[in-house]
């Protein structure tokens, strides 16, 4: 597949655009990646999501998708030569996306929630909503990769990438409030599958360093972690 | 299909349970179905959704699904026999599911907002939320329905389901306002879609009757239309 017939327009410190770049690395696709300035978007932008002017947004063969589950379960569907990233089994798949739904409508909200609470009960709800959002996907974790590596089993799969692409802000969290939510004691599953994760060739490349993603989250995030979200 | 095989646990107000209901009609497939009481939820309920504990909820050969959205699309996937939910071409099938989602995380919320607004610009705010996401899905409709009567074209499908479900409350929210969201004048493709959905054989027994919708809601939801969501 030609990098011309691909394009994402993202930024390096944003998790959802993180999302399409690792389903077309593990379908091998090459693809152009355009790094958009998000306090100066470019008109491409505004013209392929006139609804959200957000980010991600994939343009294939002329074509806007938008929005970061939507681009991947697209890039799926249409790229059927590498591993696939939804599970065959319906009912699997069905699994999947609940958990994915799961993590971006409530346990990504106790993520950002953690990062700039006002009061000390803020915080202490939103530690609670993320280390038991944490204990219910490890749970899962074990029911749905039977065994294996990743979510997806074998390969990194859709919801590998939706819980993945999270941990780079993880770490931050980690970081700002000198808690590990993820370690071998509490999340052993976890622990191992964000190691492999982050460690895997179509992911390595693309996480950011926590040092810088913490200097930028200082730097922008007054509100919180999830000013990008989307 | 035969019925015990398929199972739904759902109330007659909840715009979200009748989703699966309304696809289940479209395939044409049989089924039971559950009506819960909410303020005293069933075993079999808080046994199949314990992370959300909310309808709808289908049972398929002693599984349970949830999430509205990941239902209709598990029914598109499973019963393969009757018309497609979901377009065949990837490009349109994500353009589905783009508007679901603006529907479900954003347009939604507007229609919630109309009901008990607090002061004069949040009702005004949630007005203009909620017609101008009407403007933008009245023009989605020319594209999507290419002249015919459904987004889904000649039958209902994943999009005219999505929203189509929220036509009860739409009607709650315009004798609530006095004013009518959506006319032959402001959105007359809109206006056409709703009376074919309403009166659709897959519909016409789910659709509760505004009145009885309006007693319930001012009954219910002292903090506004939407305490039952998902």
């Amino acid at each position: 597949m030609a990098a011309s017939d691909v394009k994402i327009l993202g930024a390096w410190t944003s998790p959802v655009a993180m999302r399409p770049r690792i389903a077309l690395n593990v379908k091998n696709v090459d693809y152009e990646f355009q790094e958009e300035n998000l306090d100066s978007k470019s008109e491409l932008l505004f013209k392929s999501n006139p609804v959200y002017k957000k980010i991600p947004i994939m343009i294939h063969n002329d074509k806007p998708i938008c929005e970061s589950l939507i681009i991947v379960q697209y890039i799926d569907e249409v790229f059927t030569s590498g591993p696939s990233l939804l599970p065959s089994d319906l009912y699997e798949r069905a699994t999947a996306r609940f958990w994915a739904t799961y993590i971006d409508d409530k346990w990504f909200s106790a993520l950002f929630g953690t990062a700039n609470p006002k009061t000390d009960q803020e915080k202490a709800t939103a530690i609670e909503g993320l280390t038991s959002g944490l204990a219910l996907l490890e749970e899962a974790f074990e029911k749905i990769s039977k065994g294996k590596g990743f979510f997806g089993g074998e390969t990194i799969g859709y919801l590998d990438i939706t819980l993945g692409s999270f941990l780079g802000f993880l770490r931050v969290a980690e970081t700002l409030s000198g808690m590990n939510y993820i370690d071998e004691t509490k999340t052993p599953n976890l622990h191992g599958w964000a190691k492999r994760f982050c460690s895997d060739p179509s992911v390595k490349d693309l996480m950011p360093e926590t040092k810088k993603l913490l200097e930028f989250a200082k730097m922008h995030f007054s509100g919180g972690l999830g000013a990008q979200r989307k």
